[in-house]
């Protein structure tokens, strides 16, 4: 990795920059998609499918029985290894769910607020070489907890047009029943106008390559909501002397096999640590087996050496990454000072690959700087908070003179009206 | 208000349709600001108020004296009204501040969340006959309290160059400092590319008309964020015959003055009642001074009859109003039953406009059906919720097994490889 030494704030904007990406053809390739989708429906699914995935469907939707029967199909040990993960996703999100607080604002005057599930979600989790399984968990669990009625999930089929058994027994724990054989931008066009088969949702969760990330963004123009902006993968790792080099430069190494455009970041207050890191990654990279990957990703990559603790917290706050691990000794001051993240791993025993799986932690993050406005997904992502007050007569009277002073200023004499009709009504 | 009885579900979705409004134009014009505040600043923002504020502004930014005077010259009913606000709606956003917990998952595995504020807020109010002074006190409390340490305001300046006084003056104790004077979609703008007078900001909130409206939804390609997606705003009241007709038509014609796009939906199970109100939205709107605007949006609205009302509570999701009043007797079963809604209100004595001014809610609320997925603006719109985990040996090694097996499943070996050199090193 290229090491950068006491960067000046004035450079920190082009370091902080992620990998530039030319998306402007795949808008067009996303818009044809959902006109299709819009005037084809189900039979478009059909032919997008045997045009990108080589496999021509008799049906999209997954049978009820390939589900049911996952558990008997699917190993042993990975059955238990995701049973684990779903008890501890489980138990973390389930602590997210608030209590129900009534306010006492004024005598007479009660305010409160309450959550309810949002009713249809799509999840959507790509194919590729080897099956997200782990996403699933990740959005599964939440929305299981939140009470979502309707949650469907849409993923390509493999070669031979099936749903991989990891993917249908995850779905079968987190309770999803409604899976459909469709892939890329047009399930996303397909969950957010609605097909025959594929039923349209409200808000739609999930990772995917461009044209998945710029049709998600394509749907909010349809009235559906998004998780989050997406981009490619990435981990920043503050280490000083405490850290070991062997740990950081397996955790640098892990980050980089995502993808060619994932990113990595060491910063440190020792150049003798982030050297010994340096070393490690090219000892350890030789043995695993996505090292073309990780070469990629790793020319993406830096090493910056801050003279001052306080430079490097205020550059990773500039950098907000998506996942941060704090390996070093005062890591409670570091805590104190960090803004923006999208989730914090401690210390020499906290690998990112422990949240990426099983510690209970979710793994859905803002990227590409988002972490400076955006939360990862929580079971509140599933949930809206909606305000209710009950007011007395007595109470309305403490702030009547109020309301109608304010409304009258603004203009507005019916708001005003509605207030004074009841304080003036004989009505108790 | 058109009376419709007993609609069959197949119609419901064209009766919860928002009245359409045709936007294209307004695109290109959006484009265009965006363009001319990308490549010259302060200079087309000083253009465009000549423009559409016909104002030649010297500087843009309010002076801070401006901003600490307001409070002399402000009438003292006027401060005192939202004094009393203020301290309401304070108490009630301050309740929403969660403490952290920390979540053991096992022995050595602790999870926890920590909400940090977005740094950077921009606050849009819009102009027009008379300033939203209430709007500010909506924005600025909530983001007071999450701490975000950068707020600014745009809002058009008078006929005069100046802001008015309520503005300056809920700014001042809402510690708003940075205060400027730009309107419209340039505003927006602004905020999103910064000039450089105004800084560009991580997240845009406020109301406005179709241009500001269009232009966040814009911003969002520059990787800003926006409160949520907005609409005309509306009410929807359900009331039956313990309702008080002239309150509840006081209620209905209170949101029928906002403007001419305005909604109104009255729901009842008594045929009576809606007589009675309708009635009464014939006689009081006679003495008010938008009867012009008043007569426009009762247009757009109805009354709708259901024999059941478990058909009218359903109804009333699919609609999913910004605001709901709650008449009827038996309250507490509607509330069971409400899925989708912005603000409720509940019984006799809770009129909108109470929530609107200084009962402690907020009034930036999900419109245009938005309520399914989206919450209203409150003091979590302000913060970012980060996740922790700190990980010990003898914790990552009751998960050990299960990481690598799930990573080794996803074909990801670093992700395996970095749970493995910790569990197999000899550092304790």
């Amino acid at each position: 990795m290229n090491i950068i030494t006491n960067p000046k704030r004035s450079i920190w904007c082009s370091l902080t920059e992620r990998p530039y990406v030319d998306n402007k053809s795949v808008h067009t390739v996303v818009k044809e998609v959902f006109e299709n989708v819009k005037n084809y429906g189900d039979k478009s699914l059909i032919e997008y499918t045997k045009k990108f995935d080589n496999i021509e469907l008799a049906t999209i939707k997954v049978e009820a029985k390939s589900i049911t029967n996952s558990e008997f199909i699917i190993s042993h040990k990975l059955k238990d290894s995701i049973d684990l993960a779903f008890k501890n996703i489980y138990k973390f999100h389930k602590s997210q769910i608030q209590k129900k607080e009534i306010v006492k604002i004024n005598e007479g005057i009660n305010c409160w607020q309450e959550k309810r599930p949002i009713e249809r979600v799509g999840f959507y989790i790509p194919g590729g070489t080897a099956p997200l399984f782990s996403t699933v968990l990740m959005l599964g669990i939440p929305s299981l907890i939140a009470n979502c009625p309707d949650r469907i999930l849409c993923t390509p089929p493999d070669k031979n047009g099936e749903i991989p058994v990891e993917i249908l027994y995850v779905c079968k724990i987190c309770k999803i029943k409604n899976i459909f054989k469709v892939g890329g931008s047009q399930a996303i066009a397909a969950m957010t106008l609605g097909t025959k088969t594929i039923p349209m949702v409200n808000k739609i969760f999930g990772p995917g390559n461009q044209y998945v990330t710029i049709a998600k963004k394509y749907s909010m123009n349809f009235g559906v909501s998004i998780d989050m902006p997406a981009g490619p993968s990435e981990l920043l790792v503050l280490a000083d002397e405490s850290a070991n080099p062997k740990f950081v430069a397996s955790d640098l190494l892990s980050q980089a096999e995502h993808g060619c455009d994932s990113q990595v970041i060491l910063v440190s207050n020792s150049k003798k640590i982030i050297n010994d890191i340096n070393n490690e990654i090219d000892i350890q990279k030789k043995k695993l087996e996505r090292i073309n990957i990780i070469n990629e990703s790793l020319k993406n990559s830096k090493s910056v050496f801050f003279n001052l603790i306080d430079d490097a917290l205020d550059f990773i706050n500039d950098y907000a990454p998506e996942h941060y691990i704090i390996n070093v000794k005062n890591e409670d001051y570091c805590i104190s000072k960090l803004v923006n993240a999208g989730s914090v791993f401690l210390g020499n025993y906290t690998p990112e690959s422990a949240g990426d799986y099983a510690s209970g932690t979710n793994h859905t993050l803002p990227t590409n700087g988002y972490a400076k406005q955006y939360s990862g997904v929580n079971t509140d992502s599933f949930l809206k908070t909606i305000t209710f007050q009950k007011i007395t007569k007595f109470g309305l009277k403490s702030i009547s003179s109020a309301v109608e002073t304010m409304a009258e200023h603004e203009g507005l004499d019916a708001h005003k009206n509605a207030v004074s009709i009841r304080i003036n009504s004989n009505e108790s």
